[in-house]
């Protein structure tokens, strides 16, 4: 590999996602350098406790560290400080920003969108796993990032790890998509399980708030709001139709009997939360509902831990991904995947 | 999609696939101008029994109805004579070549390796499905793709329309493939089918060749060879390791017993010829044997029409890929998903 490649990035959000990018970069380095040729150098770093700027770069590992004890990006020695996401993109010297601030269907996605506007507009990239502003903007911010000539990329968004939007949107070019299944979510499923080894509605929720897989607002994952925000991205970015969540027909898994579930098992299926999109005329209907997913389909395999997406097409047959995710480190590893992408393009690996 | 661009194109090799990609070309028409405005015009076309050459554009439609009542290229009124592949390379002007002829993994992988080389040395695209020059002479030829500035691509050589080579070559960047398992071949999980469903192995035999799913020598399939071709290749393109054939241990299905077949099955497993690359200090072990894949694993719901692979890795979990492809058009339609990457490159799809 020739010449290496600085990338100035910026960080926005140091969560769950964001901290682990920052311990991949820390332990990538060496061979993303290596391998091809790129040299990505965190510049600044936003959490909601302030903004760290280093044009010589930040220490990702020591970021980490610093929020794994619950600290603040503003506590980075001799660079953190009082400051907002949105300021630190709009003054600093960066080719790109990664934006991992949590997901928000409501409330205009704030802060992401903003700060994701805020670079495009400065022509950085973007790369985020953050569904709220791809549901809620699609279009402006894929036409601002195409007249910025820069790349707003969101691998991360709809099943972990699990590339779906790229197999849907670059590998069945030049095919129809007749239809779509997801299984994007990754709690219900789990849920689902517990219900399945005989657990009751409450031991399943309090299983699952233990294990810190329920948020706080359990109606994000429980009432499908999640499969349908990337049932929404897959319908725009992957089938070309520009859907809002008002256009999926929601059900979420509340209702569903714990005694129906343990039948399904017993007749060797799988009960999930199933994100579908189904060809009507020149548009497509979009559903989120459980439902049985039979033995011998290509996702009836799916674990605990696993997603899948299952394509329905005319000329490639009928072609199913699923991702078995033991932690989030996928979730974060999309980013990686995506800013190589980026500089990187086409499909040949290094030699 | 604002200009239209215009690739010249040129088949050699007009039987199972390059007849189905003729129908594809025709059919598909004008969605790739519309929506990647890309204009693909046949320009020439080989197969051994003559050669066929217009630069205003030879009918795809018309070529396939005439390989379909077993002609020629030879026979296209006023294009069509004689002459071989070769020399239609040699002389023609064109920016891209489909080669599609039969595989061959001995004598020099001929006639594909000699015509494609001979392309990329004319800085012609090169897209092929055919395994044997990938295998005998992939350093060669990728070699000479970089040094002329074009591209070579080979998806459809190893699980029909399945993505693997994509998926593992360019999703997978950033990370480390500790292994993969692979089912890549047809014929021998139909065999195997009809096996576990009763039959003994000369009615199995018999009614795969009936069938025409086994080719006049069965060798190919049955001792693995097939397989172990479709490992080399992935272990080249993606695992980046210089594996050859002889660095395959390879074992067929001639040795299965029906009665192992079908307890296997009655355990609620399957068994196939598998395609496995296992991490091994520096490099990998690669094995084609026949295996049981038990229920749970990813691979585990592949029909008799199914194919897959596994890929085990560091940041991106366990991602699985499979595809049912009841006939050989998805394999046919690979040329095109390469094609169109060539040319439009990226991953997001037209607006």
């Amino acid at each position: 590999m020739a010449d290496t490649r600085v990338v100035r990035m910026l960080l926005v959000g140091v969560g769950n996602l964001g901290r682990r990018l920052c311990r991949l970069l820390a332990a990538k380095s060496p061979h993303l350098e290596a391998d091809y040729g790129l040299r990505l150098v965190l510049v600044g770093a936003a959490d909601s406790g302030g903004i760290a700027y280093a044009p010589g770069g930040l220490d990702p590992g020591a970021l980490a560290d610093i929020k794994d004890r619950g600290g603040s990006v503003r506590d980075l020695p001799g660079v953190g400080g009082e400051g907002t996401a949105l300021e630190l993109v709009r003054r600093a010297e960066a080719d790109l920003l990664c934006e991992a601030t949590p997901v928000n269907l409501s409330a205009g996605a704030e802060p992401g969108l903003s700060v994701i506007r805020e670079a495009l507009s400065r022509g950085m990239h973007v790369v985020t796993p953050n569904k709220g502003p791809i549901v809620l903007a699609y279009r402006e911010l894929t036409e601002l990032a195409r007249k910025r000539g820069v790349e707003l990329r969101f691998d991360g968004t709809v099943a972990g790890g699990l590339p779906a939007l790229y197999l849907g949107a670059r590998d069945l070019r030049g095919g129809t998509i007749h239809g779509l299944e997801a299984v994007p979510n990754l709690v219900t499923g789990y849920i689902l399980d517990l219900l399945a080894e005989g657990l009751s509605w409450e031991e399943a929720l309090a299983r699952a708030r233990e294990e810190g897989a329920l948020e706080a607002d359990p109606s994000f994952d429980l009432d499908g709001w999640d499969a349908a925000a990337k049932l929404v991205i897959l319908a725009n970015h992957v089938l070309g139709c520009a859907a809002g969540l008002g256009d999926v027909e929601r059900e979420g898994i509340r209702g569903v009997d714990p005694g129906e579930v343990r039948r399904v098992r017993e007749r060797g299926g799988l009960l999930r939360l199933v994100a579908r999109a189904e060809r009507r005329g020149e548009g497509y209907r979009l559903t989120v509902r459980p439902e049985e997913i039979p033995p011998g389909h290509p996702l009836a395999t799916l674990g605990t831990k696993g997603m899948g997406i299952v394509y329905y097409t005319d000329i490639y047959g009928v072609i199913a991904a699923t991702i078995r995710e033991d932690d989030p480190t996928p979730s974060a590893a999309t980013m990686l995947r995506d800013i190589i992408d980026i500089y990187c393009g086409r499909g040949a690996p290094a030699p």
